[in-house]
């Protein structure tokens, strides 16, 4: 599919809130940074006229539009990005899929098991005739966590025992924090869990290339009541979840997300403790992974802070000099680097949906269950 | 009881080793630093005539014996501070209360459930005739601890939502590390959760001033296999523990402990959520306590790194200057005195054995929980 | 001069190497997240015509051009942005000044105190006709740096009296590293001094909103000679600086700067000391500010870790929700908002070329001191 | 010398305040923990006969004594250790080296350099007779500043070139703090520089075993007048001091120390950056050394925190196993158990007089300096 395009790649991307504004973000700059193929931002789709020109404009999309499926049919569309809520997932992604375009969709894959597993029968139908798609769990586009990744894969670790991973947020932690969808079961799906622990999760998977083959869950709400619009209403979904998750290859790892851990703004906290060595990581320090190195003398060892912004750390070497930190949103240029060298090359991207479908299970698992007096339960092929 | 006494408390300890010898220098000091009830180191019991009286030699007791029973009846011995292994705990404590001594015992209260039940009758049964006993959870006399309880109290968090407590070593990660009696369930009851995860569920109970109502657990041995002096041993006790605590006040706690956490060494870390600030805490560094104030304006706001050496922080005007650290030790130091000011006042000292049948009670539900495919488990009331 | 302009600004940018790749960003991404008057990035100059003319294409400029005297006379363009070396600020900035465009320049000011002060003549003569100036210290529009700011004007730390600065980095403590014309007085003027210590003076003078009256100076090079094309050669500038600077408002301030500081990358380190309050902050970890208020109670008062990514934190509204973290290089997205805020509302840009001569007047004095066996020095004024 | 003494070795300490409090706990746990010759605590000596009775009950002396010259001709004293003011330490160590009794002497040396010298002479005159002395600094123990030293000895951070030391301290913070003879510079002799800055410079020479050769320094007060008893008086020490040193190998290091530093309580903050490796250490975390080794591949490279409570660790074998910490005290008893193997070993103990005086010159040279507008002194040889 490479080298022989006639023109640039045409995108499109589908939303223009929070994540729109990310994908933007990194649409508007990949190119500067990397060697990528040609593309064009064609067009920015949103549901309000007005305010999606307004974003196409600020944002740097040549054109703007109202109506999702008017893409389906335009030929100067490859590549469709959506970044709308997850109830709109499986019915665009299936679509644009079948349609031979190019999806990236956010995470988490989608709201439910059935469209999920729906999405990557579409998405493996699609590869077939050499059509991409991926899910967006950005996290593995920090270049500590690729680097923690190398480091397990390359065994200096050894081999993993223990992981330990928490999620903790405070944006629930006011009491008097108003309802919104979030906080509605039927609308949000879960609460934390759904949101954070999915990243959480896939991290366990992704940096010790593994599966988890069964779970024990608990949610729990601490404010169940906040004020709606029509006064107090109950709150439906889970304010923090807990898990411990056995893998195949043998390691055991917990994982505990909160919307209401004051004082923690965005910490994505990851322990890997194996039989050699052991890593760190904050999201909150996101250029910072602590490496051991069980094979040095007790007594020169301890948890070193590697500062990953060297040439030879990954995606690095398109940025700045050493010592020169990135940001959160450069995860997203990174994953958009990453899925347009995928189309490029012809390389299946990675996370697949079936990845996406992978974090989904393991969830679903979760909250079996945490219903079911935290028994554990195995998690399911469907 | 106080005030009266016509000669200074005669005090004997019964065993040397690691706790036997924590416990000395602080029979050894307390005096110096503490206004105290006079005492007198008067014996140090242990089975092996030679090394025993070598040891009272080297820690400052003034005499040795090698009969526990021999201090029954002896007038000039008050208080029996009990350093041996767990499964000897009941039978002396129990002797020690009848014959009218104050008793100290070590952490765990005991290895079972019916000895640990009985230590608590034949303790309220002295503490009817003005005998103390004291279980010697020692971390809640850690500066910083206190002064969590403290601020938890004084409600400065607000109210407690979720608790997260992990005690992370690693002297088991070798995996070449030899077997012990440690690791046999036959004598050591439990690995990891009997060792260290009383301590992280003592200090739950502790901080919150609560009781855990149910637990769901899992425990694992990485290591199943450890040479033993005939060959290869199967390891029987846990090498890790998780559990989920529901508190009776509306907390969730989680605590995860491990022997194969490889770069911590006695990382007993705690970290406290409430409505209206939040706590964190490591045992490796024990002069610190981190400390949020939620009602600070959030762009000023974060936790702070409080140097618990100041004259107004618990214990520590008996000290040194500010900023002049102490060290783990000094835990006990403040264990004793607490126990020896419980005597002299007549006050009932605390942790009673009827908080460390508590404890004991909720690792007996995690056990029970783990062996359940980690279902939760109501912690029973015997 | 805002506001009834019939076209967008033009801007070019002159230089496309570091620092022209991280403006080039700015310029890029500044309208997509703030208010700013419209402006094209019509032209990016460059002495190479081949490499200049990539750089344009892959950095987002409309054309490329090889001599900035061509600029002087465009109608097209409003604004330079001078990323060239320090040798060549001088000349370009006075001429493009002269031509009623604003000007932009990276720090240092100039190589020497001659020019440096003509740039200023030109600055002045130019705001007169409502042309605007400004240098680069994008160091200002940290974040953190702009709240420490905030927080010493509004008085929290109360007096301040010392205030400790570093700047460590180590691509020098490498001896092998070779020869550079950085490493040569005639052509880099300083070492480590003009490079990096130049930015610690503009933080103490903007932090405190106070000028350095006489300072005391050292410089060294530990590494005296390396390997140029034609073997070793002499290092004539200095690897490490340190000083004491005297404040007019009576505060004592530290330098201390390196590039032999083996394990410190980028590690600006800023302390200041006050007798209400104090703050921490480090360049590695960009996105937290440590703040210290004294007026708590010692036994809660400690430094306070604060992630600088609220809404109500500078800058911060325009990009992601809290706890997203941003890099260096928003920095000089900051910098080019204030900047084209400043030419839109006709208030002078700040730090201006005077106070680019400031520093430089500070950084001259050091060598005279150092040349003086460290004997202390007034600050001129010219 | 050793072995064949009939008694154990007698010890007086002079003086009960801060220091008398802190040694006497060092006399009370050595032997417990230590393998050193038998001695006893015979006596503590202070000028308030009740007081020092009483202090010499609650540390556990057997006698107490008002006059220090009653030791002098005592056959059962054997060693003496003064804990008093600095103004009193060249009479007292004199006379007791002369009369044969081995001393340990509080640090500073003396107040001033003629005292210094003469003790200095003293002490060689009794080192040849077998009588053997020691100046008091006690950081030169805590492991993991002696770690340091021998990681640097072994060459492990390589050449060292650049040091950092500060000391940061706070109790003058608050301006309305009383008047005390510690700020009058006829009792005290200096303010920061003697009292905390000599902890540096014995760091900077001890780490490295080098000496400085010349400084540059500079002194300030930034509280200059205090309420005394008959009101304001005139502050006429320093608040606070800076230094920069070369040393004779080829290092610099700077040196900054203050005691209005807000939130650093006692704050010893060194770095060592070598052309190999680089260390760092805070007083205030003294169980933790941060050690960088510079030979491992930069992607995994970073200031390891080593837990300085390993066995093989300086000092640790004797106390607990890893993980569990020790605390500021702990370095007076391993000052003490090193002294004792000294004179049991006939070995001359470090740090001796003569490197006592070594500082002391190189502080006055700082304060000749800071007289001289910080024009650079060559150290004196007195």
């Amino acid at each position: 599919m490479s080298g022989n395009r006639s023109r640039p790649l045409g995108v499109a991307t589908i939303g223009y809130a929070f994540m729109g504004k990310a994908h933007s973000q990194a649409w508007r700059n990949v190119a500067s940074y990397f060697d990528v193929p040609a593309f064009e931002r064609t067009v920015l789709v949103g549901r309000d006229a007005d305010a999606v020109a307004e974003a196409a404009a600020r944002y740097g999309w040549a054109e703007s539009a109202t109506d999702w499926r008017s893409l389906l049919s335009r030929d100067d569309i490859d590549i469709v990005d959506i970044c709308t809520p997850g109830w709109l997932h499986a019915e665009m992604a299936i679509a644009f899929l079948e349609a031979g375009k190019h999806v990236l969709v956010e995470k988490p894959l989608a709201n439910s098991m059935t469209e999920s597993a729906a999405m990557v029968a579409a998405a493996e139908a699609a590869a077939a005739r050499g059509v991409r798609s991926m899910v967006g769990f950005n996290y593995r586009r920090v270049p500590a966590l690729a680097l923690a990744r190398d480091l397990i894969g390359q065994g200096r670790v050894g081999t993993v025992r223990q992981v330990r991973v928490s999620y903790l947020q405070d944006w629930l932690a006011d009491e008097t924090a108003p309802m919104t969808w979030r906080l509605r079961k039927e609308t949000a799906g879960s609460g934390a869990l759904g949101d954070i622990a999915s990243h959480a999760i896939d991290q366990v998977q992704f940096l010790l290339g593994d599966t988890v083959t069964d779970v024990s869950g608990r949610l729990h709400t601490f404010v169940p009541t906040r004020n709606g619009p029509d006064g107090p209403e109950p709150v439906t979904v889970d304010d923090a979840a807990w898990a411990t998750l056995s893998l195949a290859g043998g390691a055991v790892a917990s994982v505990e997300v909160s919307r209401v851990a004051l004082g923690r703004k965005n910490a994505l906290t990851i322990e890997v403790y194996g039989s050699e060595g052991s890593l760190a990581f904050d999201l909150e320090r996101l250029n910072e992974l602590m490496v051991l190195d069980g094979t040095v003398p007790v007594e020169r060892q301890g948890l070193s802070r590697v500062l990953v912004t060297e040439p030879g750390h990954p995606y690095l070497d398109a940025w700045w000099p050493q010592g020169h930190t990135i940001g959160w949103e450069h995860t997203f240029t990174h994953q958009i680097r990453d899925f347009l060298t995928a189309i490029d090359t012809g390389v299946a991207p990675s996370p697949s949906f079936a990845e996406g479908l992978a974090v989904q299970r393991v969830l679903a698992a979760i909250q079996e269950s945490a219903a079911a007096k935290s028994s554990i339960v195995t998690v399911g092929s469907i």
